[in-house]
């Protein structure tokens, strides 16, 4: 029996066929980079860079949360409309989060968002800058206000991820503990909640490999998009990377989790599924960088488009189908 | 009007005058060090080193947990009791903690450990091993049987010290987020929890200095002992870390924080109250450490006396008088 | 009152108008790079790279000192003309600086130069190797003959550049103390002389940014070309530095500084002016790095052509006006 | 009288002659890449990169031992054959080396290969992961099955190339003595075989140089291609680094070695003959590497057609002629 | 059936009975250091500090060879000589070696000796310096001339110690490949030699333990003294290493290695034996460093006398029997 | 003809002499400390440590400027006197510098000083805070005002050293450019100027040497106390540093420069004089140090007092005659 999507469909998910005679998994829109670095033209946010961002479906179209580096280099997310996935609207200006609480702690910068659909509110994580790097907490209903909450864990922290239900009655949390740099580590750990506002139940999910085992992921590991559900498991899309003598290589994998104790590894794949190979992906302001943060999915027809970040400049978009990334990742697992 | 413990008598507790003539706030206890490095003498964990250590009063005497090294270089907590503090007899046994929830992740090691006295019970914290240093939490009502909860937080972190209240119906803990090595920064946090399982409301309490303000605490700061309750503020004695180019330096300072909102520090001290300086200090497996883990005290005399680790290597003890100390802190604080 | 441009006009400044519809405050020539790496084609000196170069109008052109790397990768300087400033000619052999005095120490090697009309001399500043980089200082009346000063400062500097007239009385040079190697620290100084062989007087200009303020310039920052003096200041272009997990990243900024006492910055950018996007600034022996060394102006028309060093490789022509300039800089300036 | 080759005809060899006007000693093919990154398209081991690889002459065309990392980034050889030397057939599984004794330690993984013709095998050396990296060899008399012998050195060693005739009665073999990561120094050194089981008489070869004399070289130096034997000495062309800013560059130099003693350098290029300067040298898993691994000669003509990975991920192919080349070298040889 | 160790009487082995009361395996000679730093007090080669040193039965009494570092922190090796093994008489000035063949590379510096009895000969390897540290070897029959033989190994390598017979008809030696400078990591290995020249057949013997097993050996380890054989297998004395937050630290262990493939270790000490404790060890040049070169055994009794490096300043001796140390090590073994 | 000191006889010089059978060159007082950690006992300043500081005769005994540390770990300048240069009297408050310019820049921090007689002044040059270290430079002529001039140099620097003379008509500073933090390299250098405000002719002097040659003065080597006119030339006592595996040990070694031009080394000493050995050098709050900073003289009778900081915690006190030490450096010199 086959594997199936859990989930609505999505009409208008962007989409392009896998060329004829590529056998691979995973496969690039062919008119990437689908967001250019300069698609907020000029203002006081004009943008240098816009990666590493969030999607989901909204309305008739598609809503978005996106990083947004201005030509200060300083970071910040921005809200954003498309009708088709494609063509994107941004806001010149950051979202101005509303703080529930006066009392919380100001955000120093912000990077790096998801966005997760959960109940009836969207919620988005992000990495919030507080005397370093930690998981920003807020949520919308329509994308025009958004409500910031306490900052889930202590600082330092990355790759925030919220699952898009709770499992055994725990909100439940994907993040990577980091230090206050470019952090040579990373675990992918998890985290539950009752309430979205005091975090325990910690538990480790993935480690990087041995370089000899797998070396793209050997140096540290992270949650990408937010984990989709299916009959099997949750898929899980990350990134994991390779320290070459020229600086990190950031590439994509995938892991398949148990549905009910979701720290437990499926299933793992040994081979990357995306690496830096085009220019868009290995020339930018920094190099050879593939970081997924999001993905749309049609449960019918278990299609899935991946928005990733491309050398940390621009937004690619890539493209797969549950079955045969699910084959790929049964005949090329990591060993246990 | 002057400033006054609060708390209960100690009778018992271990105390030296300060010499004629000495006028600094902390003086050492002339028969350092209290607890020296070869106390467990043989078997399978005889101690290579026991320091960074807590004891709290305990039935007529005191009890505590101790940190033991053995001769692996193992970090673990063994049970010990006295009946002056000063004369210990500890357990050759490390402590068998029991888990609550048998899913709960196991320990790789265990040390540096605070107890607090709260409600009716004893709580140890400490830095506990699981994939990378963060911190473990037990409870026990005699010193004997040991539960073991769910961490508090992700790694990395160290130095987690529960205060002895809840305030303003949390539980309030103390911690400084670290990495995953001998890590060159740290400031002290405040997280809350409506149940000491899951932790929130975390809240930024201090940094290390610039050099030139306070340079024996520009490298890092961390919780010592647990907060003592005074009538102006909880009283924080605090280990810094100083950055020579032989290597780190630990000294001992003290803060005094808000009773309601204990992340907002009133006072803090610009001099160190104790730097390593004897030969058990300057000398031993970490040359040149002063770290603070516990302390004990008589409210009506306003007598503390300090357990510290000294050298990583032994335990030294010092003492001091709540209006001595307030004295020092009001005269040497560091400008805000 | 608009602001000016103090000095001649230059009416063969190379030029290029600004694309309709691109509202930058700098634009790029449209054939860069204008320099490319191999101009030198062949000989004991045939060059690798030709890069952050300094040139300056000259009889009824322009004449240049240009930092050719050979393919040893040996750093030396050659001299070059051109009737328009886009057509290069350079001499196949390093310039051969004879020292004022015999007892002078020797230059182990040379680069990034720039070059100030002051008085009725040319004067050359670059970074000379001398146990560690410092600043060297010659001086020519008709770029044939170079005259080899002293040294101006101790090592280790880079990006000594100098004022093109007295102030107060002084000389005045910038420099960036440095260390030994890939220095990942830098602020910009001013020294002061009055005979350009003692030096003193050292004033702090300014330093890199915090992060969250504005990223480009957070790692290091060194003067660009020669200060241009306008009626409101002198304008000190200049890079900064990010430093990506990938390497350093350079990008261009403007300040301004007071004209009595340039060591106070009235204003300065907070986004950067011109980062490294396009092949030739991203792809090289570094890749990733704009570098301004010269700019020649048009004192009535307000124009502005600016040379700049492409991935340490190539060398880019970009393109300015005072008024458009002094508009970014003041909509974009740093808060104090 | 001119230098000759020593060796045979090799009618076969892939040439192109230097275009018109390039005065360069070696020239680039003009088709490169000659072999792509997916040449191995699909299966267990489908190519990430196919570079730094070995290939001789065998039968009426070529054979080859290649270095192909799967998309794992785990790295392994791969057999494979071609006609021309120009389009190549690989073997999709790498090549299952038999051990001559089967207690010799297995390899974790293999690398950077050289095949040396010897005798009436071929011999391969690799860089052999077995707990740290180490000097491979094993033999094979038809490019299927390949003798796994004993590892030549300890580790930490790489880039080991036997030279093709015994030297005084003893196999004699370069190295380059690492350590466990991205070494950032490294020697050419020279070992002697009585029986290529046992090795000693290490001698010195040569060593990085000084940053101003020949700046391509000054990190580290390694072998390339097996030395190529001519009437005045070994040729032996060489990698040397270089360490930027953002990582390491690897150039190509060549330098003479004594034909009796050949740790006794006769001659050493100071400026580099290939640099990373295209874009696929310049861009791909480690930017800005250029790293010969194989040469053919044809004896009689002079010709010499060499192999280099390019950017660690597609294998380039460049030309020269043995007079051209040593022309350069004596022109432009690296003072004593 | 008891252990017994193979070899000769020593009628005046050093020695000092075991303490009452103390359980150690191995304990300390009342009146270390036995060897003072000073002990060559003037001339050219005035010692700064001895340590590290290797002793052996000679004639009626002992001689030895032992590292010297003079007044300007040279390294060379002493011969000595002492009726006891206490009072040693070292000659003023370092030994000549003289050169088997005058090809050989020169000797930079010279440190840690180690001296084997084999056949009629006493083999001397050290540390020998050249273009980098690796194994230099030589031979005496009369302590008085030493014949310089090849170095066994390329460089980096420390820690070279040949057994004292020929194992299966191969001489073999233990040694610790290296880097250039203060190594922070290091195995064992075995190397095999038909001839003392040629060596290969390398096998790894023994890792560093991961912190949380043994912490005091968790950065690197290498061998002691010449191994010891018994009736149960190679008796190895070595140093482990922990890496503190001021620095190493050196401790001791022991480990049972197969007589006949002994690079199988049959048990392996979990805790040190001797780690630095007492002021000699713990204050010098280079604190905090236990690191044993050389053992005197008296078989017929079971005691052996080992001389350790202090403080890499003076030496020191303790004292063991076999029977003692085997229950230890059987009683203390690293799991598997 | 033996050597001679040039200059003024100082009868009341505190001496010792050397121990009957001792034949070292330099000889260090029986009763050091002579100047304890916590001479300044209580106060605002209270000393943390008293350390490389400067002594001179003044009117009937001694005046000096001293380094103490407090207990904020600040680094400031006292006054101090003694009557015998054994007993000394410290001002408990620092020196309050005049700056000679209100537009001087500010002092962050000051330490290690050096006090100069030249004309009828003393000048105090010390490593001055600001935006990283520096020369400070100030006078007096009665050791109650000091006159604050403008810094010597860009920073980074340290150990600014001035002669107690001109020589050809310029002022003569030496120095050791630095860097940001615990520099790891260190040159001496001297500088030359008309008027001591401003500086240039910058002549190196001497470097660190090669491990093999002189492995105490290998890291870095710095200035000591003002240079002592002699017959032959100037003696310049100074720091030498090596880097050990547990940090720098900066020991004490002595040269002669050339009178006239002070840039040329005539000799210098490959042994220490002086290196850490003591208790009191060996440990304190920075282990192994030795670092002189002051001497006084008795030209009548060649005897000089060397005062040196000990463990960065108390100032020591050693003797040399001038005979005693040009034999020493004549026997004991550098290869050149």
């Amino acid at each position: 029996m086959s594997i199936t999507l859990v989930g609505t469909s999505c009409p208008r998910l962007p989409w392009e066929e896998r060329p004829a005679g590529d056998g691979r998994a995973v496969w690039r829109y062919s008119r990437n980079p689908v967001i250019r670095r300069d698609l907020i033209p000029g203002g006081a946010h004009a943008s240098n860079s816009i990666f590493n961002s969030a999607v989901v479906p909204f309305g008739d179209g598609f809503a978005g949360v996106f990083r947004c580096d201005d030509r200060c280099r300083r970071m910040d997310l921005h809200q954003g409309t498309s009708p088709d996935g494609l063509a994107w609207t941004l806001a010149p200006q950051p979202i101005a989060f509303v703080p529930e609480d006066p009392a919380q702690p100001a955000s120093e910068y912000k990077y790096d968002p998801r966005v997760t659909r959960l109940d009836d509110r969207w919620y988005v994580t992000w990495c919030n800058g507080c005397h370093g790097p930690t998981i920003g907490l807020a949520w919308t209903t329509d994308f025009a206000t958004f409500h910031q909450m306490e900052n889930a864990f202590l600082p330092h922290n990355r790759n925030g991820v919220l699952f898009p239900r709770r499992i055994r009655d725990r909100y439940v949390m994907l993040s990577r503990p980091s230090d206050t740099g470019h952090t040579p580590f990373g675990d992918i750990w998890i985290s539950q909640s009752p309430d979205l506002r005091y975090w325990g139940g910690h538990r480790h999910v993935m480690s990087p490999t041995v370089f000899a085992d797998s070396g793209w992921q050997s140096t540290k590991v992270g949650a990408g998009p937010v984990p989709i559900e299916t009959s099997e498991g949750w898929l899980l899309l990350y990134h994991g990377v390779l320290t070459s003598c020229n600086g990190f290589v950031y590439s994509m994998g995938a892991a398949l989790l148990d549905l009910e104790q979701p720290w437990k590894v499926i299933r793992r794949s040994r081979p990357y599924l995306l690496s830096p190979q085009t220019d868009y992906e290995c020339v930018g302001d920094v190099p050879n960088v593939v970081f997924p943060c999001a993905a749309l999915t049609d449960a019918p027809s278990g299609r899935i488009a991946i928005y990733y970040g491309a050398a940390d400049t621009v937004t690619g978009l890539a493209f797969t189908r549950i079955d045969w990334l699910m084959d790929f990742l049964r005949e090329n697992a990591l060993p246990g």
